[in-house]
């Protein structure tokens, strides 16, 4: 099995160096941007949503141009293992979610995604040759049509920079003239 | 000028492989990143608060083992520039500003930095050069206490996996018993 222009065993490698460790989930990951890739129109421009923080990013941003930094990866986390390739200017798109409904055949990825053993008593490498048995069957394609709030693409950020009179940072103004930090997003006692 | 165990050519040509270009605001993020390791107690575990979701998080990415896929990094958009390495633990963190009121002798970095010029107008590796020049000098330093909600280290995520009635997909359970998609902030028409 290949994942993008790997071997399994190179893109083990590769994630191993920047996710960490060789998590299922980010195997699993790799096949869905695999499987969405031959999915899509070739040669259009794509921005992707993950639906999950857990592993889907770290897949994409190995795998495709998409990173968290440069705005073509999103995160929405609406709690479900899935992502989104989306057109950037249409919104028109593809998105694939692992389906529990498929996973009988495949007791070892049902345990892990389900969580019905405890993480220790799992056999990594039982689940990553089940992961790759498994290959596309486990998964559930569908077109969808992301909401104009999430298309960004030819909205270019015209807000001007300005200097929040509580905490005398700069930052894109906002309505109530506060940054959100001052407003009561701030993640600091 | 080295970032994190890179020259700055071998850094500019990470970036450019990873983020997409040589973006400003990516080697920003990379000064800082070097900056916060010099003010950290060694040998710790420190999870990591980018403040933009422009650039930054891609600095963090390629420089430290913290990713969004991970759950090492977070994104907790602020609109500030600024970031934070913070104990994991304890929550005490260092955070680190791009600090307006320090750029007078650096008119490119002012200009890019509020938006005073068109990004076509900018001279890309002048920017580069004064970005370099600076150092650490247009930062600010400070000691912070991460709220405890972000503080994530010692809390297993212990939440049930069940299948949402409305979509049939598998999520982590939830006080409404649907996933958040159904629950309404799902990203598709």
């Amino acid at each position: 099995m290949n994942i993008g222009n790997y071997t399994l065993e190179e893109f083990l490698e590769r994630i191993r160096s920047f996710h960490g460790s060789t998590a299922p989930g980010v195997i699993i990951g790799g096949i869905m941007v695999d499987t969405l890739k031959k999915n899509l129109p070739p040669g259009e421009f794509f921005d992707v949503i993950c639906e999950s923080a857990h592993c889907l990013p770290d897949a994409v941003q190995v795998l495709t141009p998409c990173t968290t930094g440069n705005g073509w990866l999103k995160l929405i986390d609406t709690g479900r293992f899935a992502m989104t390739f989306f057109n950037k200017y249409t919104g028109e798109g593809a998105r694939i979610s692992l389906d529990h409904s498929k996973l009988s055949p495949f007791p070892e990825i049902r345990n892990w995604y389900l969580r019905l053993k405890d993480k220790h008593d799992q056999d990594l490498n039982a689940l990553i040759r089940e992961i790759v048995r498994a290959g596309s069957s486990i998964y559930t394609l569908a077109p969808v049509q992301v909401k104009p709030e999430h298309i960004t693409a030819h909205k270019k950020d015209k807000r001007r920079i300005v200097i929040c009179p509580s905490c005398n940072e700069a930052f894109p103004e906002t309505p109530s003239g506060l940054c959100d930090a001052c407003g009561g997003k701030g993640p600091y006692v």
